[in-house]
């Protein structure tokens, strides 16, 4: 399954015994060539305090918390399989307990999948990064290799460094992105987004990713960026954002001041590993 | 299934009908995120010269004549299937009818297949390079950016260009590879093989493909390779070639002049794509 092209490979071990080398099978099976191909394996287990338990694997075998565009996928696969039929779902990840609330269409099956994303975390230091104007960095301009931008910062968890421009060229997105990834203002490096502004509910955006480099699909960047063009008035609070591997919905809700993600599941095919 | 890397999606058509859009199919299915992953699509269809006919889909959906890393994968779904059960067995190609010599092993799976890939070509003019001694190049020094190398050339269909060196670096594969494919003295441009010697009966050898860059897995560029090593004495008519996505064992037959390839061919995952 994929979730707009971040694609995992998923085992059903309600069905089936829990493998119990991961993160070997997780580096066989992800390889592009000798294996299935894939970003990762996800295992979803009966939980003791949530509907499922997402276990995640990166595809060089390395556990991984959470992936915003794999629950979705996770949901899908636990309400189409009737392991759970509620349309409102609790999901167990590495980052604790996270709601889902699933749109069900023809033939029951999920569409997409809307996941509470948390409160954005606006102070500086906890981002964190040394650029603060009272605490925060939202609108600073700052130079980059020269040359001047308007930066705001967000953490979603992880830290984001969203930079409003006319067009995401290559020479930004690939030339500026690492040099800002590892920019000592960023102690714990960075993700950067480099957003066009479409309208006020439609923004492009191509993602940075720490230790990833670009990439097509971004969920935390998303929010990152929903919440930094709601900061700076250039969207409303609901805002379709197009990223390269689709698009997702976000919205931050003025009086929860969560941001919530909206986005599709797309099973692409299922099979038998001997 | 792959053959030492060489990854395609296989649909058995004796099963099932023939799709009719193939080439848009080859691309979706062989996308690796959005679809299945795969170096391309092959089609196994009923013959009506052979055991089965093999039709091949690049995963830009373009047709492709023949692959010698698929077809062993061919062969080894054809009677593992049960659709023909010789040991022997011919396959439809668009390069012609080619023989296949399966070698079968436990629980009546085949382990590897041995392929008749025909005679080599040494014409200059026929592979086709202006590099000729006596109408032939074989062991010829010519300089390339501004470096001497004994070079030697084979047509197996299409043209090999091959370099014995004593290490096959980064430098000489992605550096020089690229200036010898385009170099004017192979007018069709051509395949580059860089080769260690490490005995008279085993090899090792890096492939600059024309027009992919480096692959893991040339089975023409490995019979060109046992051919011209053959031809300048560094090995015997029967040597294993180590390639980056595993071995194949190479006989250049003296008293047929034909060059028989056999390699593994490995099933990873059978699915059902909706």
């Amino acid at each position: 399954m994929h979730g707009i092209g971040n694609d995992y490979i998923y085992i059903d071990c309600f069905d089936q015994p829990v493998p119990d080398n991961a993160p070997q099978l997780a580096r066989e099976m992800s390889h592009r060539h000798f294996g299935i191909g894939g970003d990762g394996l996800v295992l979803i287990r009966p939980s003791e305090t949530a509907d499922a338990w997402m276990q995640m694997f990166n595809a060089d075998g390395s556990e991984s918390e959470m992936c915003g565009n794999a629950i979705r996928c996770v949901a899908k696969l636990v309400y189409e399989r009737g392991i759970a039929t509620k349309k409102r779902q609790l999901i167990q990840t590495g980052n604790g307990n996270l709601t889902l609330d699933l749109n069900v269409g023809d033939e029951n099956r999920v569409d997409c999948v809307t996941v509470d994303m948390g409160p954005p975390e606006l102070q500086s230091e906890k981002i964190p990064t040394t650029i603060a104007n009272d605490g925060k960095a939202i609108a600073q301009t700052v130079e980059f290799n020269g040359q001047s931008f308007e930066v705001t910062c967000v953490s979603m968890g992880n830290p984001h460094c969203v930079i409003f421009v006319d067009q995401a060229s290559d020479d930004l997105v690939l030339g500026l992105g690492p040099k800002i990834e590892n920019d000592p203002r960023f102690p714990n490096r960075t993700n950067v987004e480099f957003v066009e502004v479409i309208s006020r509910n439609r923004l492009r955006q191509r993602t940075w990713e720490r230790g990833s480099g670009e990439t097509w699909a971004c969920g935390t960047g998303a929010a990152a960026v929903c919440v930094a063009a709601v900061l700076t008035d250039r969207c409303e609070r609901k805002v379709t954002i197009e990223l390269l591997g689709g698009e997702l919905e976000l919205q931050w809700d003025a009086e929860t001041n969560h941001v919530m993600k909206t986005g599709g599941a797309t099973e692409v095919f299922e099979g038998v590993w001997e």
